[in-house]
This record gives structure tokens, C-alpha cells and sequence, in this order.
């Protein structure tokens, strides 16, 4: 597989509004864009650092599973985003490798991207993303 | 604060024997050093993707941190690196916001890096560390 770098991690969050001052205010990050991603039952703040985005994610409904993170395990780092050239060529390629899947094929994320997520039970307990632009 | 980049991820493992594989076979990265810090009882393996290294890390005494994150919440990602041009001054400016620190100054970590974390409970649950290279 080629990954070429961290495209973001997502990081969930009881309230954009009380988590973007820290990330504003202490670490110097500017939030650059707020996006809610209904399918997924949250709204989204992104910052950028380096080559990767920190995408804080707070839950819109008390059965987001953003939401169920939180009541089982506290805020915190919910997944890694992997950059890769084509998300379903990756997807292929994981179940190819009889990886296990949450997606079998690329759907539409936040950011104009196509993702999709590998199992945390076949990648060491790291939930773990694969994406790509959307059009590429 | 001048963050440039994610110097590394910090993921809890039980072994890295069991799992370098999946980061070498299934992602196609490449482990190029394990080292040992003892003061953290822990091994750590490093592997590099785009600007920002993972780091996997095994306990290696059952009263290390690591193995009590593993009891706690099983594998799976422990910490998250931000570079800075010099971690004593982000401690030091930490401090003075009133953020709650592990490290109130740096101390040596692997790959060369003089490190200092800051406690989660001010960081929205996200065990953050800053680090620059020995030296600078």
C-alpha cells in the first residue's frame, strides 16, 4: 500500500465551541473550516499543522457513534487518517490482505474527501482510516 | 506556540513482534529503529509516514504506563507529538497559560528528542506531547 502521510486525526469532542479555544488560543492553530457530516451524526472543526489536519469531532445525537466513544471511553483521539491515492484501491487491497472492514467501498467524508475505515480488531485497536479527494 | 508538524503518534502495543507486520506487510511502512528507554520502561519501533514517525510502544514492566494504559483501555493510540522549535519554552508558555503539566521541564526521549508532555485532563482528554531534537 502507499501511504504518503497522515492526512488528519479525528478527535472527539463533547463541544466544538468549548475544545477550538484550546487549540486556538494555547497551541496557536487557527480553525479553518466547520462542516457537519450528517450521515455521520457530528459537526467537525479542522485545524491544519504540517502535512496533517486535527478534526475535532463533536456528536449532533446521543447515538453518533462519536457520541458513544465519549460515554465509554472520555474525550479523545478517535481515529488516523491515512492519505492514499485511491481510498477503494486501498479497501481492495486491505480485504486482498484479509483485513477487516467497516467499509467496503469509499464514501463521502468532510473536506471534499472519500474514505473509508479499516476494523480496530485488525489493526491493533487503532481505528483507522484510508482517504483520498473526492475525484481523484 | 509554534507547532511546525506531528513529530510522531505514540501507539500502546503488547508486543511489537506481533505488531510491526501489520505496519510492514498490510501498510507498507518500514521500521527503520527500536529502541529501548528504560526510564519508561518501554521498546519502542518507529516507522515513518510523511513528515510524522509512529511510534509503537511496549511495555516492559508491568508497572510502566504503557501497561497500564493497555489494562485500562486495551491498544491502541496512547499520545500525540508536536514538534516545536524548543520543548522548555512550550512548557514554559504552557505554564503560563495555566495549562496542567506532566513535565514541567523537558527530558530526554527516544530518537534524539528532548520531550514534555502536558496532562491530558488540559488537553480534552489527548496525552499531548512537545519535543525538539537534543541540542537545538
Amino acid at each position: 500500500m502507499e501511504i504518503t502521510h497522515i492526512e488528519h486525526l479525528g478527535i472527539a469532542v463533547k463541544s466544538l465551541e468549548d475544545s477550538i479555544p484550546y487549540y486556538e488560543n494555547i497551541l496557536g492553530m487557527k480553525c479553518y473550516n466547520i462542516e457537519e457530516v450528517a450521515d455521520q451524526k457530528v459537526k467537525t472543526a479542522f485545524f491544519k499543522v504540517g502535512q496533517t489536519k486535527i478534526e475535532l469531532l463533536e456528536p449532533t445525537s446521543p447515538d453518533s457513534t462519536i457520541a458513544k466513544f465519549i460515554e465509554n471511553r472520555g474525550e479523545g483521539i478517535h481515529h488516523i487518517a491515512f492519505a492514499v491515492p485511491d481510498t477503494n484501491a486501498a479497501l481492495h487491497e486491505l480485504e486482498e490482505k484479509e483485513v477487516r472492514l467497516i467499509d467496503k467501498a469509499a464514501r463521502p467524508g468532510a473536506e471534499n474527501l472519500m474514505i473509508g475505515f479499516a476494523h480496530p480488531k485488525a489493526t491493533g485497536g487503532v481505528l483507522t482510516e484510508f482517504c483520498c479527494p473526492k475525484g481523484e
